[in-house]
């Protein structure tokens, strides 16, 4: 179809000005239609990087722009995502049960270009696999890579890199990464994010294993910094990595782990596939963090410009970012309140689970609250914490910390699940168009199917 | 500008193939703006629609979609919208209180591209009036109208139409409609909504002054469809018009206001300029009532239908959709459930509203639900609002009547105002490409504006 449109084209642009420019007005959607069509016969996508902010819908990309805004501006300052926005995405799953989509449902729509029931990685409502994406890039001689700030077995780079019935079985899903082999080699040669539990284990020690087959085994920022192997294994945390602003210099930043990631899969003569996740933001708005969410924000927004600062060097790089789903029922304003302030939430230095694991443990409300929140409390705040510290909950008092940014900011939520809603689409690059207006969440893997088909 | 990217274009198509396809693909955003410069130069701009769904944030066009999805396919089937989604826009204002928009803010901003404070009716923070694309489409000699649900004078078709320093001063907007000529005319031609009370006034009775003037003056739907004057008010309730699942057959629908809107301002040789609002998706959306909210979803898509119709047949027609922020911080899901039901919702006959009204006037609760709600409620369900009318307070029936259907279906709202998210923007026919990507609330005063001064 593609091709036939581009045959159509050819001969109208060797036509007078005024029938080629006729062509390119009449019905813009066409025009742009063949636009694509052109880009894709003839403009060389070799390497596709694909984004995924879990949970990160509207409500967080917008929030994040108040985060980003210059108050001494009378302009929203843009953020590294708005240039690129080209269209929304659908993310209801097929499961008999539910019609709000999990992360793994979400995820192997989006790798393979399946429905599926919520849990399932990468396999069908019937539980039989289907091919990934990820599997495709490597059948055609691609490298690959997935990098993660959940444990790299969590359901999103799972549904790339592996199968299995449930989410749950993160062993399992470690066992396919090393144990499931394409044209005789491993299907994914960079995994770089967090789950060590899932890897060194009594029944099998993968790590070691990974290493055998000829892959680096690292576990902290200054081993992956100075690593220079083509093939790497990199686990920074026995389950998912700290949310950024709680991070030690021991732990690599998710630019950090996608910059590492392209230098690698940069060497392929073939090019690459590369998943990259910003787990947490998910992670953040389950627990209605608002602080947390933004860390992780910002954490994304940073892989997301350093897979565009490649792309945009490269030439020959197709980028898109997107949501599974939103999370939470964030929203930007509660309680009949007409604003949003961002100048509550920078005044955390760590997360309110940072802060309410250390008060947990021992260390006093007032100077935890002190060290960690560059605003003035007023008493009621510090009482609400301590009231919530009687027991020495970490939830409860994890929540009483929550609540004074949630009411400072004025930001609202109305669940502990995800949300409906549709979700942004972001995109840069040879092929973008194709991913523009109001696509559903299989149109990425059937496109980057296309792609890949099309650019052997 | 686009002047001058049409310029470098031109040379190229003539050139050969090659060069003019690697032209077209060398950066697609680039030649995105390249097919929307010569659509904007070359292609007829004759008339505009521009369509605003007051509260229409994205979880309202989703939560649309699930209503609007027949249960017996797989797939969930597109609405009227859908396949015209081009991008969002942002929706601050510019208020020292406030981050967070009110409708009249707005509306300034996309009528004439000025960011000013919430209340204002376009005039800038310095209360100084600013020129709106309707003014200016009427200076340039076409056909203008408004078309709400809500009161006419309120504030989304006042910015359009009118300037006061308050949205509050319906009155005064009324009369700004009558008194403020543009070349010598009246500046609306065609004004269809609610809002009898702001023109027939002790101090003034503005429909007789109309009528003077030239103008039809209809009050219910048969006049409407009768009457064949070219300019008219239509005033079809004192304040806004009920909502369409409460309307008898005497309130015409945003469908029929629209296409006795566009059949009259079509006999213009210089086309047209027409706003028109689903004004009452935002008041269901503050008053919490998810019925309400889809209720004004069917009356503002049936709208857009009518308008998209007009356009594809018309083919010198601009189409534009988008929303003015959203409203209620409405979420599809809420308490831990991964589900949003739209059956509970299909299952009101009547809103909320309309049925606390009835019981508030005495009429049995239990009666009454069982005569506008197709569901067996619980003994539990109908308690509570019994209870609720003890006092026959009708706020009271009517949340305890919302509640039954927030929580059958799982909607979550976390406020009784606006909340600051980006919003869908919908575009359809020559020039919809310049609203696409990521754009301003400003932009779409600017962009029409251009249009307006280049398609005189």
């Amino acid at each position: 179809m593609l091709h036939k449109k581009t045959k159509k084209l050819v001969p109208a642009i060797l036509g007078i000005t005024l029938a080629a420019s006729t062509l390119l007005s009449a019905g813009q959607s066409h025009a742009v239609d063949r636009v694509n069509a052109i880009s894709v016969e003839t403009k060389k996508i070799k390497n596709i990087i694909f984004l995924i902010g879990d949970g990160m819908g509207t409500p967080y990309t917008t929030a994040y722009r108040y985060m980003k805004d210059n108050p001494s501006t009378p302009l929203m300052e843009k953020t590294e995502f708005d240039p690129y926005l080209i269209g929304a995405q659908m993310t209801y799953p097929e499961d008999e049960h539910q019609n709000v989509t999990d992360s793994a449902s979400a995820a192997t729509a989006m790798s393979a270009g399946v429905k599926t029931y919520n849990a399932a990685i990468a396999v069908d409502n019937d539980h039989s696999e289907v091919k990934t994406v990820l599997e495709r890039a490597k059948e055609n001689g691609k490298a690959t890579g997935l990098v993660a700030t959940s444990e790299i077995t969590h359901a999103t780079p799972a549904a790339f890199g592996a199968h299995d019935i449930s989410r749950k079985n993160m062993d399992a899903i470690a066992d396919d990464y090393f144990d499931e082999l394409v044209n005789g080699k491993h299907k994914v040669d960079v995994l770089l994010g967090g789950g060590k539990s899932n890897f060194v284990r009594e029944d099998r020690d993968l790590t070691k294993e990974f290493q055998r087959a000829g892959f680096s085994y690292v576990t902290d920022r200054s081993a992956l910094l100075k690593d220079n192997n083509n093939q790497i294994l990199g686990l920074f945390a026995d389950g998912g990595l700290d949310k950024m602003i709680d991070r030690t210099s021991e732990t690599p930043s998710l630019a950090e782990m996608t910059n590492a990631a392209i230098n690698r899969l940069n060497t392929s003569e073939n090019g690459f596939f590369l998943m990259i996740e910003g787990s947490q933001i998910d992670w953040a708005g389950h627990d209605n963090d608002i602080v947390g969410s933004m860390s992780e924000m910002e954490d994304f927004a940073k892989a997301f410009r350093t897979a565009i600062d490649f792309a945009k060097e490269d030439g020959e790089t197709l980028v898109v970012a997107t949501a599974d789903h939103s999370t939470g029922g964030l929203t930007l304003g509660k309680d009949g309140e007409y604003n949003f302030l961002a100048a509550p939430i920078k005044a955390a230095k760590r997360t309110p689970d940072f802060m309410a694991a250390q008060i947990a443990a021992g260390s006093s409300v007032e100077d935890t609250l002190k060290k960690y929140i560059e605003l003035e409390l007023t008493a009621e705040e510090i009482k609400s914490v301590q009231d919530a510290a009687k027991e020495k909950k970490v939830t409860d008092i994890d929540n009483a910390i929550e609540a004074i940014f949630n009411n400072r900011s004025f930001t609202g939520w109305t669940t502990g699940g995800h949300t409906g809603d549709d979700v942004p689409v972001y995109a840069y690059g040879p092929g973008k168009d194709r991913f523009a207006g109001l696509i559903d969440n299989t149109d990425n893997a059937r496109i980057i199917f296309d792609i890949l088909n099309k650019h052997k």
